[in-house]
């Protein structure tokens, strides 16, 4: 019988889910994707839910690692408004299965673990706009609402698990590089 | 036997769709939306591919015909960045299912539908990059690469569908003012 490792079946889950959504995603795709037949597959994975929940609660954990540095971090507010940028950035380059999958299909999860999920995702949201608020009060700024601005810039980082692509034009450095020039730019 | 129009089949396929996902989403789902059961549910609807299409392609045109109308003035660069944020985020806001289907659904069409789409995409994306490359050109700016600022400018602006609310805190007019100032920041 071939086996796979537990890190091999999540990160194939991963790939499926970010490439064609937790719905799209058959327990078929996941056999071929790991060359796993009928009871074989079935040894591996009890269900394609409980795949998901490893799979997000991944990439919950590398947002929340981030939001934690940074919070712990003594550098000015826009500083830190451009550490945010590059590690969210980072982190979708270098975790692009993991962070779509987080980002894109939580929704989908069984309700206790959406649940823990939605507040793992509202506490860094929080962190962001804390840090946000902070920014926009040390200077002059048009736009009043820190809330809205956060919703802004969480939306042009986390369009990056749609769009980006290893081998594109642009380096993960020189998107995260202008992401940084364009945000603090919304930010005045 | 009850019977529904075209009209009723096609904006209930938009709801779910949008709610759900075009994978989410099964015959079953629709026929409960619309109060139709077996064959009364299969003499109205076809397959849920041929409505993705209908769907998909009425989003398409709203957009369509923002581009033709921004790219027909003679307003500045930075006039008509400023248009076609206002006129985004108008779409969605007052035809939300349309355009999360048309934005976030549109791969899962069948093929030919796909790539016209994709050509429509592609086309509006090309309208609001050139707008954005003029209005670039226009003053001293920060980031030189109008195709990434583009993307990040419509990361924003189609965000949106995932998390406006009719009876949110803000209008969607008072949003719409707060992504112009974010927008016109971020360029330079």
């Amino acid at each position: 019988m071939t086996t796979r490792s537990r890190e091999d079946v999540v990160q194939a889950a991963g790939r499926l889910f970010a490439l064609r959504g937790f719905h799209g995603t058959s327990m078929r795709d996941l056999g071929e994707e790991l060359g796993l037949l009928g009871s074989s597959l079935y040894s591996h994975v009890d269900s394609k839910e409980q795949l998901l929940v490893e799979v997000v609660q991944r990439g919950a954990d590398l947002f929340q690692n981030l939001a934690d540095r940074i919070s712990a971090s003594d550098a000015s507010a826009a500083d830190k408004v451009a550490a945010i940028v590059r590690g969210h950035v980072g982190i979708i380059t270098s975790h692009q299965d993991l962070s779509a999958t987080f980002l894109n299909e939580a929704r989908f999860l069984p309700a206790p673990e959406r649940n823990a999920i939605v507040d793992m995702r509202d506490r860094y949201e929080a962190t962001v706009r804390a840090i946000v608020a902070e920014a926009m009060a040390d200077g002059p700024t048009r736009n009043q609402d820190p809330a809205l601005v956060t919703i802004m810039i969480l939306s042009v980082l986390n369009a990056l698990t749609r769009w980006y692509r290893p081998d594109g034009r642009r380096s993960a450095e020189e998107i995260a590089e202008a992401m940084v020039q364009f945000v603090l730019g919304g930010l005045r």
